[in-house]
């Protein structure tokens, strides 16, 4: 887990940042349980951390609360520069919306240690395989959460994206907060997409109390997510078979029907 | 593997289509992992399939090359008519320019066999982890290939997305037939972004010679590719940090400078 390598005297530790997927052991790559397993602390966000727990009962736990990223960071920092063997973890990916972007910014005043990103499935490949298969095609991903990024970008992308006819996945639908964001979301995304177009929500992705649903973009302007939620609505080819929300590559099938 | 269900007398087999990652064995989820351990016939493209043989050399594989996947697709539904468990394998994710979709459409003609799709690292997330972490917003992938996808539409996302300043992942760069593709898709996202956008491009992720270079969008519209590079091309905020390519969410990491 340590890579020795002399930087100015002292040892070079490395703190990976592992996207440990939508939640369950088995959808974590067998690389991030490797690293999980070896290392000495683990970094993250409570409710992530309280996931991990049941799978690595023997290791320290450093957790702080939403919106306590920095401080969440500066800790996995201290941790390694002590000698531990750290990992801080995502749901997820690492990267998509994780800590491996903010992880790096901030390794410029620890520079004796190497960061190693290392991927996981994230809630868009978890939720689309309950689904059946939305993201078929090109798509695009969008947080709705306005908490660093203006209302304004979010409905300029979300309005480009539909007027291009990319499949939308929408990370952060929702929160106490913002709980009109979705209605607000599908308002835009109807200027340009068909009222019938094909949408899914998959809730607690790979976890118990997994649920999906498949409805109308319509439909979905008035459905209730949460922040365990992740949205998909489809393009213009997107259609339902059997329950299930599927978006058509574009192979011919009816050409090799049997 | 199988679901014991009656189903007009027969027992209802299931077929799983399983993303395995960029390449290496670790890369995989647990999940994949156990599920190619324990069915009796793999089913995938020529080139993927060369790579499991090494990890699961007891097993039976099935292969076909490229433009022949309908043919892959109703191979695997013989093989689990004929009572094998049976995985069909995607490189990356199952559902992301995967088998996921195809496999679901054919199902109508199987009505006996149930699929479940199994996500896995798209290429991406394993490309945006070599290069740092370059994911780290709102963002769009994009295929140029145009087997199946008229150019104009490719066109019109790959405007759309830069004029929303998404980052932009590009799948099937190029190809024999595509080489000046890359070439023709920056010409087009340079009317929208800075010729100084930071770009990457990452080689056989997480394989032997996995290669990546981070550089401006000016320098990549001269770049060469094949069909095993993914492009990444950042955001207004993308930067390089120590040689890495990092989009920042937005943290105020100023206030917060030790």
């Amino acid at each position: 887990m340590r890579r020795r390598k002399k930087n100015g005297g002292s040892d070079l530790n490395k703190i990976y940042v592992v996207g440990i997927g939508p939640g369950a052991y088995e959808q974590m790559t067998v690389k991030a349980a490797e690293i999980l397993k070896k290392c000495d602390v683990i970094v993250g966000y409570t409710v992530y951390a309280e996931l991990l727990k049941e799978y690595f009962p023997d290791k320290e736990f450093l957790t702080t609360p939403m919106q306590k990223e920095i401080e969440r960071c500066r800790m996995a920092f201290e941790e390694a520069k002590n000698g531990k063997k750290t990992a801080m973890v995502c749901s997820g990916d690492a990267g998509i919306y994780g800590m491996a972007g903010l992880m790096l910014e901030l390794s410029a005043d620890y520079p004796d240690i190497k960061i190693e990103v290392v991927p996981g499935v994230t809630a868009a490949l978890g939720g689309s395989a309950v689904l059946g298969a939305p993201l078929g095609h090109d798509c695009a991903f969008v947080s709705l959460s306005d908490l660093m990024t203006s209302w304004e970008v979010i409905e300029k992308r979300l309005l480009a994206a539909a007027k291009a006819d990319f499949i939308i996945c929408l990370y952060n639908p929702s929160s106490r907060k913002r709980s009109d964001y979705l209605r607000r979301a599908c308002d835009i995304v109807l200027k340009e997409k068909s009222p019938d177009t094909v949408c899914g929500i998959v809730r607690n992705i790979a976890r118990s109390k997994e649920e999906m649903k498949v409805m109308t973009l319509e439909e979905l302007k008035s459905s209730q997510v949460d922040m365990f939620s992740t949205v998909f609505i489809g393009n213009k080819d997107t259609k339902v078979i059997e329950g299930r929300m599927v978006t058509p590559r574009g192979y011919r099938i009816d050409r090799f029907r049997i």
